[in-house]
């Protein structure tokens, strides 16, 4: 394994892939390609965020992308097609109710999707029944805990924290990237391998400081400002400061972190 | 880049070299190789423990390794010489009072160093002083925020920070790692690229239950008890309490992360 590591004696060549990663799309989806003409169930597939990619990855492969709103679906197929994507079949449905025979699919992929389960390992369990022996079930999933930043600021760790709590008042649970071992195995999966996935921005990467600590996390905590003050959870002066403490670390002297877990495992 | 990160079809294939490395020494120090005839300097090398790495990973390149402890020095000597590695040279020093000529060192290596100073910066800026132009400075740093874990518990957070106190008391600074962009910014240093090194543990890397969670992480943190409660940063019962919490993260559904950062930046 040591030889992975080795791409000469310039320390300026020895930085890890995991660093050359350009885009959050490439970090968290770039490994993951099925073969020629395997059955895939993408379960959740919500507006086709991850639908495009993951199918475009694997044109030779055929996907079955379901999520439990009409809309979503809608907007998933659009976003599908004018991606110039043909491997994709779309119908609406309930994870927990799928009108698939067992055994129907080689692979599964489900992403952000269990945060927002009431009852993720149950999920898991069901759709261990639609996999063939064998197969494997790829879960991605964030998790709020993870992020940190500097300058540090309890403020911001608040604001991040009324997110939390809006999530787990609606039955979701946005730390849940940690706990991706357990729950699959919890859920009967064998051979679980995780694998986080961590975002570091700072400056050297603008990119990064642009599209994710700016317009996907904090843009994410800032929209339930309403929310978060209409339940009670934050007032509203907490609240936007801990907001500019976190576009605070998309200065130039700011740095940001967040770990996404993907985790793949096996259907004995 | 994108092809770095494909190697086959099969998904279980598809795990990330970060995944890889077996210990931590792997996942810390293996891709920091001095080509032969390079003078390096490591600076506060303590009882020697990165030092038979480093030395050992480039034989060919000359080590001067400085600390200020001459008890470590002569710890560290002994540890080189019993691991049969020949090309370190050890000195007892300050690094803020180092008897180099400006531009003595092709390399400079700084590894678990700055947590402990009151002025890094100025650590940073003098030690630029002994790299030739063009060298490199490697720094390597924890950071106890970024340790989560499942099951999340408040008395283990706590228990940490009272390392994280204790150690802000003695002028360090226990959450430095993410701060390492922007201190060699401030250093001047040039084209700094920040790589971290994100330990993930679960029950499926025993290795790293028992070697990480327990023996390092846990360990250190119990280790502070005494100076702790003396402190009264803690009581008794709340810092026991925390620690039980942390051995708990090593159990068969436990998890536990920790990220180190490393940097390597230029002289201009």
């Amino acid at each position: 394994m040591k030889e992975s590591y080795v791409h000469g004696y310039d320390p300026r060549e020895n930085i890890r892939l995991q660093d050359q990663a350009s885009t959050l799309v490439d970090l968290l989806h770039s490994d993951t390609l099925y073969p020629p003409g395997s059955r895939v169930l993408e379960a959740g597939c919500g507006v086709g965020a991850q639908t495009v990619t993951l199918a475009g990855n694997s044109p030779d492969a055929i996907f079955i992308s379901v999520d439990i709103s009409e809309d979503s679906v809608a907007a998933a197929r659009r976003a599908v097609e004018a991606a110039g994507v043909t491997n994709v079949n779309f119908m609406r449905g309930d994870i927990f109710q799928l009108p698939f025979e067992p055994g129907s699919f080689d692979h599964i992929f489900v992403c952000f999707v269990l945060e927002h389960l009431p009852r993720p390992v149950e999920a898991l369990e069901i759709l261990k029944g639609y996999l063939k022996g064998g197969g494997t079930i790829t879960v991605i999933e964030g998790d709020h805990g993870s992020a940190y930043f500097h300058p540090a600021s309890d403020f911001a760790r608040r604001a991040i924290d009324c997110q939390v709590e809006l999530q787990r008042r609606s039955g979701g649970n946005a730390n849940i990237g940690r706990e991706l071992y357990p729950l699959l195995s919890r859920a009967g999966y064998l051979d679980i391998r995780v694998s986080p996935r961590m975002v570091y921005v700072d400056s050297s990467r603008p990119e990064l400081v642009e599209g994710f600590t700016r317009k996907t996390f904090t843009a994410m905590i800032e929209g339930v400002r309403e929310a978060a003050l209409a339940a009670g959870i934050s007032d509203q002066d907490t609240f936007d400061k801990g907001v500019s403490a976190l576009y605070r670390t998309a200065e130039a002297d700011g740095v940001f972190c967040y770990t996404f877990f993907k985790a793949v495992a096996i259907k004995g």
